[in-house]
């Protein structure tokens, strides 16, 4: 797995539209970068903040909470439900919402996983579903015309309302799901990110990782998955997002068909707030690996978070901005050549997410690399971006994102976000906005007020010997 | 990586069909032990075999050989572009047919990968690839109106046809590759199954893993691939499967505007042939894991082999078969709870592929359960299977054939495989019926001839002490 994705861990919705970029690799930051130039030489940022898609936003009887967009151009649906039924529920039971969610699809009604899994590719459709911290979700890809939406959406609302949770199938799954916990132990990455959040969240949920742990994942049974489907898996804490070629009385049936029968239910409780790190610390895992991740973090910003767009605008000529840029790029990779790339990066959750530097190097580089991130971070900390900076960010990001929502599953997870997490209705309109309205003061100010270079958690994974750093 | 997909290893059809359903679990067995019990108790078996498609072929100038099924159900187009061109060519260069083939989609043309991926995406289509031992291919499902259509396969004949190997994406690639040999040298199943093949086929081409050595792939260069690309990317050495809502004429358009500038080329030169082992090897890698890794096995059969229905029909006893009515399981896993799965199969490639015996246990019960498997080997070579074990074998697979081509996913992995492999093209209606044509005896005789139980390769990943075996 790419470290970036760490980024995304609890973005459901920017998660998958990232992976896709960042599947398609470093290359993001030209076509970026490209249009960057093109906006802002030659045109001028409405033309390409036009294409937003209206939407429309309603609630069911039993307390779902709908977002939809009609986009004729393709004859397909794209449809995502969420649910707040993140691993932050997961109290002891650690790997209990991804289980749950993943058991799903394992069975429903009278069909196996063969038969859910066919049922969906006779009609051509696809399923996804995945849980992080804060939510968990199914979605659908389907094609729009009536014989074929209406198999898709019935197996889904199959899938979602009578689960089966047989014995064995969840035997098979949590062994699964263990033998992937195994191999995350002996993968330095999987490792660095698992310490991070620990050292990160402490005792708030956000601290474990969605997957969960060998002897929690081994604890689960058909009971705890019961129980936690009905308590989260409830009208009021769910959300629909729909995007395609169908209208909205359509839309409003499928919505019916997909969770009328779910119980109204209660919302999940608020999450405790993420109590901010007081001091920096240091931990180093010895690994027999010729490269040592470093993360550098602390804990940042969270969805609605009205500093959100002064913080992530402020991370872009720092370490954003498609990684070849920023000042990180320059300090670490182009002017020393200590890593391939270097990256930082904000990640809101529902609530504080973190805020990472992070990077691999050659076990012999940790000190020098360390105190390199630092010491950039301190400077851009104390003095903020540069008049021209500000420029290439605003225009940057402005520019970009138009390309974010420039295809049916980027916006039908676009509208995740918002309903999940209570965004303006407007959130895809007011982005480019929000962003041209910033004031380079207000975001230097934003960024010195929220990021404490005092308070710091650096995790190395990667070499035998703890590094000794300088003096902060 | 569930160890079941080292049977696929070599067969992209195949190894997509099989992956879903191993994706969707063990449960597969359920549903085709259903249907054989359906099948055995009140159906006829030719009521099964009627959905067979019907399959046309044609060769284009350039030596292009197509096949396609009209499929008109769906309003979608699956295609499947295949090349000799698996890592089988590397020669010295390890993992260069893999790197040249992911390179495909990361530029092209205008395109850098973001463009192609937004091209496809823009209209709802979807781009594969792959490459193992014998080939490498491409592959799309796109809608079937025009207006997507056209998009799509335009851009994947800019994918096919225009790559271009930049430098920096190169880079970026290899070390992506990389960093995956790397986590798979901690990954006892993936160790386990490179010596596997290493042990098996010795100097043969089939000795290497597709994803190559770290040394290898490091040394490759934009050269290397080139050249790779322009001697194995060409018509003479192409097979094009279409199966989808589009007429003949549309479908010879298609591979126009796909195929037609391709260089003729000339068909890959035979592959030596598999030398089968003499004698047996027991090969122990310690690994600090609880469980063992166990791979049994010698070269079995190829594709077009006569006797190929016979192998096939004769480990549906023993160890195939879902998994769960097998000796192996059985004696393994319901009479000693040694493991939760264990299997075996025959992986026919273009020469001679595995066949293997795999399971996992405890590193203390390593001894126990190779002794126990090789008996049972020994008895079965002797004995062969029963009457009763015959009759639920021949029901079994053929009835399942008919949950094999149910998708157009299916068929056009099928229509690759036949065209790879020059299989006769009435192979999907023939298939069931050359079960049903088959002799107990003739099953037994074939069995016991080709499988030599005294020149057996085993390798066991996991504990710190070589296994000391009984005398066989």
């Amino acid at each position: 797995m790419d470290d970036r994705s760490l980024s995304n861990i609890d973005q459901p919705s920017l998660f998958c539209i990232l992976s896709k970029r960042l599947f398609a690799g470093m290359f993001n930051f030209r076509k970026i970068f490209a249009l960057w130039f093109l906006v802002a030489t030659t045109m001028s940022y409405t033309s390409v903040s036009m294409a937003v898609p209206k939407v429309k936003s309603w609630s069911t009887e039993n307390g779902v909470r709908v977002y939809y967009v009609h986009a004729p151009e393709l004859p397909m649906v794209d449809v995502q439900i969420l649910f707040d039924a993140g691993s932050a529920r997961d109290k002891k039971k650690k790997g209990l919402s991804l289980l749950t969610n993943r058991m799903l699809s394992m069975g429903a009604g009278k069909l196996d996983a063969t038969g859910i899994a066919e049922n969906f590719e006779s009609v051509g459709a696809k399923l996804g579903r995945g849980a992080l911290r804060d939510s968990a979700w199914l979605s659908l890809r389907t094609l729009s015309k009536e014989k074929y939406l209406s198999k898709a959406v019935n197996t889904l609302a199959t899938v979602l309302n009578k689960p089966r949770f047989l014995k064995g199938d969840l035997a098979r799954e949590k062994k699964r799901i263990v033998a992937t916990i195994r191999q995350q132990g002996a993968s330095p990455s999987s490792i660095a990110k698992r310490a991070f959040y620990k050292e990160l969240f402490r005792k708030h949920p956000y601290a474990n990782m969605p997957i969960g742990t060998i002897k929690g994942v081994k604890s689960l049974n058909k009971k705890d998955l019961q129980k936690f489907y009905q308590q989260y898996y409830v009208g009021n804490n769910a959300v629909v997002a729909i995007v395609g070629a169908i209208d909205e009385a359509r839309a409003r049936k499928m919505v019916h068909t997909l969770t009328s029968t779910l119980k109204p239910g209660s919302k999940a409780a608020a999450l405790p707030k993420v109590k901010p790190l007081t001091k920096s610390k240091l931990v180093h895992i010895p690994h027999p690996s010729s490269q040592s991740h470093i993360f550098i973090g602390q804990t940042g910003t969270y969805r609605g978070d009205p500093e959100y767009y002064l913080l992530y605008t402020a991370n872009h000529p720092f370490g954003g901005g498609g990684g070849l840029t920023s000042r990180l790029a320059q300090e670490v990779r182009e002017k020393r050549g200590l890593a391939y790339s270097v990256y930082s990066y904000f990640s809101p959750m529902r609530r504080r997410g973190i805020f990472v530097i992070g990077m691999q190097t050659k076990n012999s580089n940790t000190v020098k690399a360390i105190n390199l991130l630092n010491a950039q971070l301190n400077k851009y900390h104390r003095k903020g971006m540069s008049r021209k900076e500000f420029k290439h960010a605003v225009s940057n990001i402005t520019g970009g994102f138009a390309l974010r929502i420039d295809t049916n599953k980027e916006i039908v997870q676009y509208l995740g976000l918002i309903g999940f997490y209570n965004l303006p209705i407007n959130y895809m309109t007011e982005f480019t906005k929000n962003i041209q309205k910033l004031d380079r003061k207000q975001i230097n100010a934003a960024f010195k007020k929220r990021i404490r270079p005092q308070a710091m958690v650096t995790i190395v994974v990667g070499g035998r010997k703890a590094p000794v750093l300088s003096a902060p």
